[in-house]
C-alpha cells in the first residue's frame, strides 16, 4: 500500500510518500510544493492542486493522510492553510484515494512514541525509521513523512486487531 | 458585467449573482449549495466545487467576490470554511474569473452605508436594492448577494475615478 502524507500551506505544502510492505515502511519521495507570494490566491491554489495531482499520477497512492489543524494561537494563518487543504481534499476525492486525518499528538505518538515530542525528535525518528542518509528538507516534507508513517502504523494496528494478534 | 458573490462553508455555501448594467444592479439568482454532514470532507468539497462550476456555466460571471474571513472568536469553524473557500478559489482560477475579497466592514458600508450595520439591516437593504419581493433565504444567500452588491459599487467608484467624475 502506498501512502501520501500532506502538510498543507498556501506558500509551502509538504508531501511525503511511503510504501508499506508487510511490516516494512519504504521511503519513496518527499518534498514541497511552493507557490510565489506574488501570485494571487486562486492561482496559488490552482498550482498546488495541479502539482498534487502530478504526485498522485507519479506514485499512485491508495491513501492520503493529513494532520488535523488547530489554530488557537495563530488564527490569521488558519485560513490560507485551510484553503490549501481544501484543494488537496478535492483532489483526494476526485482521484478516489481514501483519507484519514490525525491529530498532532497521534502523529508524534506514532513516530516517536511520545505525543509531546518536539520537532527535532520527530525529524530524527522519521530519518531513522525510513533509513534516510539525512533529515528530510524542508521541515514541511519531514512533517508530511511523519503523517504518512503515522498512517502506516495505524493500518498495522488495525490489521493486527482484525487478526486477533492483540488482546 | 456579471458578478457572483460567495459566502463559503462546508455545510452551506451561499451564492448570489447580480448583473451590473450602467448604474443599475439587477438580481439574477441566489441560493445555497448544501452538503450532508454524513458525507466525508473530501466528497463534500467535491460537491461544492461541482455545484459552483455549474453556476459559472449557467450565469457566466466575469467576476467573483468573497468576504475576508476572520475567526477570532470561533477558531474551530475557520478550517472547514477555509477548505470550502479553497475549492471555490480553485474554480475561480480555472475558469478565468477575476476575484476580489472584501472585509465585512466594506460589505456593510457598501450595502447599508454603515460598517457596523447588523445582519437584519444588511438583509433589508439587499432586498430593497435588488427590489426583491422578500428577503433572500437562507442568510448565506443574502450575505453572498451583499458581497456581490459591494463589488458592483466598488467597480462604479473605480470607473467614476477613472472618468474624472470624482475630485
Amino acid at each position: 500500500m502506498r501512502i501520501i502524507g500532506i502538510d498543507p500551506g498556501t506558500a509551502i505544502t509538504g508531501y511525503g510518500v511511503v510504501e508499506k510492505r508487510g511490516d516494512r515502511i519504504l521511503f519513496l519521495d518527499c518534498g514541497a510544493i511552493t507557490t510565489p507570494s506574488t501570485m494571487e490566491a486562486p492561482d496559488r491554489l490552482k498550482l498546488i492542486y495541479e502539482e498534487f495531482n502530478k504526485l498522485v499520477d507519479q506514485y499512485q497512492p491508495q491513501h492520503a493522510a493529513t494532520e488535523r489543524l488547530f489554530f488557537n494561537n495563530n488564527v490569521t494563518t488558519g485560513i490560507p492553510v485551510g484553503r490549501a487543504l481544501g484543494v488537496i481534499l478535492l483532489a483526494i476525492s476526485q482521484r478516489g484515494l481514501t483519507w484519514t486525518e490525525y491529530t498532532p499528538t497521534q502523529v508524534k505518538s506514532a513516530v516517536v512514541g511520545n505525543g509531546r515530542a518536539d520537532k527535532k525528535q520527530v525529524q530524527f525518528m522519521v530519518t531513522r525509521l525510513l533509513t534516510l542518509a539525512e533529515t528530510p528538507k524542508p521541515d514541511d516534507a519531514a512533517d508530511a513523512l511523519a503523517i504518512a508513517i503515522c498512517h502506516s502504523h495505524s493500518v498495522k494496528v488495525a490489521t493486527m486487531i482484525k487478526r486477533g494478534v492483540r488482546g
